[in-house]
């Protein structure tokens, strides 16, 4: 069985057809959660099974399950814990090759629960079904858009695979994940995991082509030595993050003490969160070669906070070398920081921030680069934008923290003053086009009225997305776009210049093969950025680097 | 000067008019950002100082101080470096009481700038002017209702004074304050702190009346021993909240060394986020009187990792009596924890889950509870009404995590489908008088058609806020408010339960004098509910927790 771990889970993974034991009308049952959940996300055959319903949400439904006509690839159970064992012997008679059982009332009740569920195992086994669960509040399958959970998730496709022992946890750390932007490609409650266990589920997430990172939270291990054996054949390939309260503290002595080199290939971490920012790490970063890193901050103490965060994580906060600070001489005025962290100490010139990361990089004693103050140009320039004068404030004014509250300020602005209005909007074009220059490569010198000419030519260059050339375009064509949009060109530009600046990132990244990871001052703002992979602290920036190096270093040791 | 405090800093607290030497039309400028922030907020007079312009924003400039015709409390300077002591000169002519020096290029750039700053500094003294700075962001007084700031912040009036080193992470606490509806009384960025040091504000904050909680951002202390005779005198009334990088280790030990009690006095953190957690705690939380904490959680895995979190912060997650667990067999299916982290282990009556803390603050040994989940309810709450029928369901289904956002997807099925949502309705009322009942302790059984009456009746006895009764009896009067109010009652119904939830908790913090920390899980769930006192997660509440009890035993040794 262990070595077919591919053809034992893919019916449960990528099933042809679905049956829904429990399946019903009644709102206050799970078993209208999960049909609901069933039919918006799975485009197969769905089949409810139900003795006392006839039509559920449209579809016919079956009184057992071996009254359906075509095959069965999935049996979802919703049904109460004493009926299942019943109804698995319906699906071993049926030839169902794999459930969910998300029935709670098994082991996790006592002894008597213990013995039914051991009773539906040796039937499952007798038909080799193979079942997430019991006790479990469901999955998703990417790949086959499959949404089995017993309450409505925000879920979207993407490379990260998880299974979690905690239904709650879980759904958590899914949820976070998508309001981050996120996407999965499995997510597992395996809840009592009678059967299929949380090293198998690894296993099995190991080889699916479409799966880069595995997390799993896990609260007790079975079989310790068999998890070990799993580990170690994934992590060469694939990091594993674990989040594990301490107190199940046999399990982890179980692992630790037979290898010292796993302990490099799984990623502990202590909260959701954490986990998924170093999840997010994994997934957008390059590892870093060595401990040597870059802060670059807008403010002083931010800088110290980090700088201290990253010594506590392990990692070195580099001394500049003087060719670098001289560089930096060129870049700054004469009273920044002269070393690192690189703070400009209250500079306006945010071109100049954006060029210095360069002189950070190119140094080849630099493993990374922590960018602190993303989003923040975006917050503080909106702020900075919409700070009307005494003469022509006719509102209230607003001290708003989102982009949307922004705009909204801004636009009886751009309403009653023209005037005004123009000249933001020419000095936010400006910077636009410095940053294009710095993104393209053209001079910064370039005239305003070029911008739609260096678009036409950043369009071929494919160093810009479509979508923003588009947008950039648009812009130059005038003010019946503006308000068309229901907004103002301020507020556009600044939301391009976020867009440019991630651009940037993504390009250091990849020329250089060096993680950046970027930081925000607050919750808000990172979601003044399209995608939210942005930390809100550095602290969290220093563990997620630790935690890449720590891969590194046991990628390194085991190539060795 | 030392017991003259309050006499000292008044002027710059309550100034009753303000110049602004610096002040600009010229928006590139900070000294535009500045006048701007001042004309925003301060209601006294105003006099810009700037001998190229003759009017900034309706108000007449002057070229000097001196030619000022009314008397000056407050100088804010944002002029460059070398021009301070000439305009500090003219200051002491005026008879000028205080100052900010927002502007940089003195001390923190090197011997030539230190000399500069000595100069200015003995020019004030001279003339017994007070001053904040050098090079700093500026400062925050409520009672006067000033922002002196050099860009625009988030702030409002409340019981938190905060004296920072660092400018950005003050700045960026008092945004994170204000997104969380917290407000400061006091806010200065001290900058190079040239004349009042941490430990004068410190001092002066202690004595003020409007000041609850005072927060301090700490790099270095020039003076540790009179550093520590202030906190000393300070802490046994009000707690003071430190956020200090590790690395001016020299400080530190030098705080610790003198006295051990004094650990107990000031309460470390680790973050600017932990720094307003703890804060928040102190504000709306009695202090634990001892390490006994409950935990009650919606998911069983939440629960687990918050009692580890518990146990590391060196909290006793305590053993259930079997009487308790006898009371809450009463309340929860037979399924339930049956013991600490209480887990009702997915029962959906969350009545009972309301009804069931009341039995953990019974017990004289239970020191705190920590209540999960917090605003969950209207999330999964939300999210399950809006999950629709395959044949109900004309359009897209959405999965949507704001509260904004479900309200919108609520709208269409309102209007498509009168009869669903009304059951919907009912159902919400039922909870939300059966809630009535809890909080205003009336039987559960009363009749929907009761709630006119239960409301104008609750309107008296002061247990409710009368905006909520409002809505309340808003609610009975039927579909037109419905439609006026561009939402559904389902969403406001479930808004008004979060509200209800929310002051059941504050009646038990009353009743009880016990602290119950709420969590959420996620970030978006904080905002579902009108203030954002919540924590994000267990590890947080157990941190503020610990704290608070760490609050608790330093005054109890000091009271011996």
């Amino acid at each position: 069985m262990y070595n077919d771990i591919i053809k034992d889970l893919d019916p449960l993974f990528n099933p042809k057809s679905v049956a829904h034991i429990g399946a019903t009308n009644n709102r206050n049952k799970w078993g209208f959660s999960t049909i609901t959940s069933l039919i918006h996300t799975y485009k197969g055959p769905i089949y409810p099974v139900n003795p006392h319903e006839d039509d559920i949400q449209g579809i016919t439904v079956f009184k057992k399950v071996t009254d359906i006509p075509g095959s069965v690839d999935l049996a979802v159970f919703t049904i109460p814990a004493e009926r299942v064992a019943a109804a698995m012997e319906d699906c071993v008679q049926k030839g169902v090759k794999s459930a969910v059982i998300i029935s709670a009332g098994f082991a996790e009740t006592g002894p008597e629960g213990k013995k039914l569920q051991d009773e539906v195992l040796a039937i499952a086994r007798r038909g080799n079904i193979r079942f997430i669960g019991p006790n479990c509040m469901g999955y998703w399958s990417a790949s086959s858009s499959l949404a089995a959970f017993m309450m409505p998730l925000l879920v979207k496709d993407g490379p990260i695979a998880f299974v979690s022992q905690g239904g709650n946890v879980g759904a958590a750390v899914v949820v976070a994940g998508y309001e981050r932007g996120v996407g999965f490609s499995h997510y597992v409650s395996c809840g009592c995991a009678a059967d299929i266990q949380i090293e198998d589920y690894i296993e099995y997430f190991g080889k699916a082509p479409n799966v880069k990172v595995i997390l799993t939270y896990i609260e007790g291990i079975n079989d310790g030595l068999k998890f070990i054996d799993v580990v170690k054949k994934v992590t060469p390939n694939k990091p594993v993050i674990m989040l594990k309260p301490g107190k199940t503290q046999a399990a982890a002595v179980a692992i630790k003490s037979h290898s010292g080199a796993l302990a490099g290939g799984i990623l502990r971490v202590n909260t959701p969160e954490e986990m998924l920012d170093v999840a997010i790490g994994l997934l957008v970063q390059p590892l870093p070669k060595g401990p040597n890193v870059a802060i670059i901050t807008p403010g002083g103490s931010y800088g110290v906070l980090c700088a201290d965060a990253c010594e506590q994580e392990g990692l070195n906060v580099m001394k500049l070398p003087k060719k670098t600070i001289e560089e930096l001489d060129q870049i700054f005025p004469p009273r920044w920081s002269r070393g690192n962290p690189v703070d400009p100490a209250g500079d306006r010139n945010f071109i100049a921030y954006l060029t210095a990361p360069v002189r950070l990089l190119d140094l080849p004693t630099a493993d990374a680069l922590i960018f602190m103050g993303f989003g923040g140009f975006t917050l503080f320039g909106n702020l900075m934008l919409q700070q009307r004068t005494k003469t022509e404030n006719t509102l209230k004014p607003e001290y708003v923290a989102s982009r949307d509250a922004a705009i909204k300020a801004i636009i009886p602005v751009i309403e009653d003053i023209k005037s005004e209005n123009i000249y933001k909007v020419e000095t936010a074009i400006k910077q636009l086009v410095g940053m294009l220059g710095l993104v393209l490569g053209i001079k910064d010198e370039t005239p305003i009225e070029d911008l739609a000419t260096i678009l036409i030519a950043a369009r071929h260059s494919g160093r810009l997305d479509n979508s923003l050339v588009d947008d950039l375009l648009d812009l130059t064509k005038g003010e019946d776009y503006i308000i068309s949009k229901g907004t103002t060109r301020v507020a556009i530009i600044n939301d391009m210049i976020s867009r440019l600046m991630r651009s940037m990132v993504s390009q250091w990244i990849a020329s250089y093969q060096k993680p950046v990871l970027t930081t925000t001052f607050t919750e808000e703002q990172v979601k003044l950025v399209d995608d939210h992979y942005d930390y809100t602290s550095g602290n969290r920036a220093a563990r997620v680097l630790a935690k890449l190096l720590e891969y590194h270093r046991y990628l390194n040791q085991i190539s060795r």
